[in-house]
């Protein structure tokens, strides 16, 4: 089989090789230009197929990836098949990533029905939500009716990955009682569910953490694509399991709401419509590197001899 | 003078005529596609001065406004002219500016030496970018020795303007001893200088704080564009004007050094380089805008039937 061929690796991928699948996302995510014309093309001969898309984002020290290990394990015990993908912009300066250390989810990356992908070193924001769609896609394809995508909360990357899934959770320890710290307001406004992590050691602090963002939210907005108008805040354990299969149920059954009244297909609509944008300037940027006259502009305007306006339309008029 | 014509009007600009300048500015912000080519002939026509550009950003309560009025008569009673102009992503939400409230420099903008322009409404941060480098330049030409940009400290604002001057400050208000709370580490890695103002309220807290900042800043980071290595934190009151001589000589020096090493060059050159990519992405988008195709295109995305990056491709292909 020879998986360097687009066509070949589609079929490869959609018939659930997870050889063939771990090949297409490096693929996806080469940084090399000589790269792209294969990888568009594997992405144009891949099947459809549809997910439910979770993105999960939490405050550091929340138990996130204990939270989905746990949450994939429960998963497949009900026969989905989970993929988890991570959004990690800052491993371009520490050349870490979030899952590189597979040992954190070592139960679930031993199970056959699920695929773990770590976040790749390298690469910008925009870049890094580029490949992360790219990989979702090939994901869905492969079979993975759960897409969950992980991200840290790393500059913009909880709106990036918020802009990319059906439903965001949003993960949490149980906090003192003092405040809603940590928690920037925009993420707070992205959030479709909020789950409050580790209720197994403190009870009682989950239970006003639960009720203290409950809160919180019902001041802040009210969304038509909230069956209540609010997120839900629920408590779970990921030691324990408790409260798991009540969180999945929530994420569930909010996404077949969503789905039922149209409100999935609006938002995924008006994602694609900002992949198109976000695709338009990275592409009509790419030619800007292959122009040959950008090394002459560039001198110009490094010399300051051409204003950068003045540049920038002579490199579009080519 | 018929000031609709841009060589008239960047004649009248050079001339150190307000009203004209005012005029030129609005025409450089205007949201009408069909202002910009006006705006970009006038851009053209103006003659090359140099300023010392002068960012300055602060925590809320640190008395920012305050201290750029302070400044800013200083500057003046030197001979200096000075502009201030204000970057405000989050105008377009409120609607209202930074400057808005011209009462909040009450003083100097009744000075016929000073000019104040306050933020723009409406518009994106990557427009707000784009809007205030081309005010800049126009205030340059008008022969403003001094261009203060002030920013509140909100999304991406203080890289932005960090990117668009050549010394970037940071006012701070003094702190109660316990931490450095409230400063993102980026705007703290871009500061060339740090102002601890109200040093006439508590000047033992001020020292103290001036000392933290020191050492925070020894064990952050060393740049070749800081003479010692480290920026300088002073202390200054704007209300007493203690402090303000030796920060505007602080200012001078690291501007004039700066000048004398190559570094001010260097860095205004990658400055003109990421403004041409950032135009040209600009540029790219408003021609897809005009696109008869795009919204052709659009509908297929927005339907599911193409993929972004295909119809990306295509948009380009034009």
């Amino acid at each position: 089989m020879d998986l360097t061929d687009p066509q070949t690796l589609a079929r490869a991928v959609a018939e659930g090789d997870r050889r063939a699948l771990a090949r297409a996302i490096t693929l996806v995510e080469s940084a090399r230009e000589d790269h792209r014309p294969r990888a568009e093309a594997l992405l144009t001969a891949l099947p459809r197929r549809e997910a439910l898309r979770l993105g999960l984002s939490g405050t550091p020290g929340a138990g996130k990836s204990t939270l989905i290990e746990a949450l994939g394990m429960h998963l497949i015990g009900q026969g989905h098949r989970v993929a988890v993908l991570a959004v990690d912009p800052s491993s371009q300066r520490s050349g870490g990533s979030i899952l590189g250390d597979k040992t954190r989810m070592e139960l679930l990356s031993r199970e056959d029905a699920a695929f773990i992908r770590p976040s790749p070193a390298g690469g910008q924001l925009g870049g890094v939500a580029r490949r992360t769609r790219e990989a979702m896609m090939l994901c869905e394809a492969a079979g993975y009716g759960v897409v969950i995508v992980e991200t840290v909360g790393v500059g913009q990357s909880e709106t990036t990955v918020a802009d990319m899934t059906d439903v965001f959770a949003l993960v949490l320890a149980p906090h003192g009682g003092d405040d809603l710290q940590g928690v920037k307001r925009g993420v707070m406004e992205a959030a479709d569910l909020i789950l409050v992590n580790k209720a197994d050691r403190d009870p009682t602090a989950a239970t006003h953490t639960q009720a203290d963002y409950a809160a919180a939210l019902r001041l802040m907005r009210r969304r038509a694509q909230d069956p209540e108008g609010f997120p839900q805040v629920l408590k779970v354990s990921a030691l324990t399991g408790e409260g798991l299969g009540e969180a999945w149920v929530a994420v569930e059954a909010l996404w077949r709401w969503r789905r039922e009244t149209g409100h999935l297909e609006r938002t995924r609509a008006a994602q694609r419509l900002r992949w198109f944008e976000e695709e338009f300037v990275a592409q009509a940027l790419a030619r800007l590197g292959h122009d040959p006259r950008r090394g002459a502009l560039r001198a110009e305007v490094e010399a300051g001899r051409l204003s950068p306006p003045e540049a920038a339309r002579r490199a579009l008029e080519a």
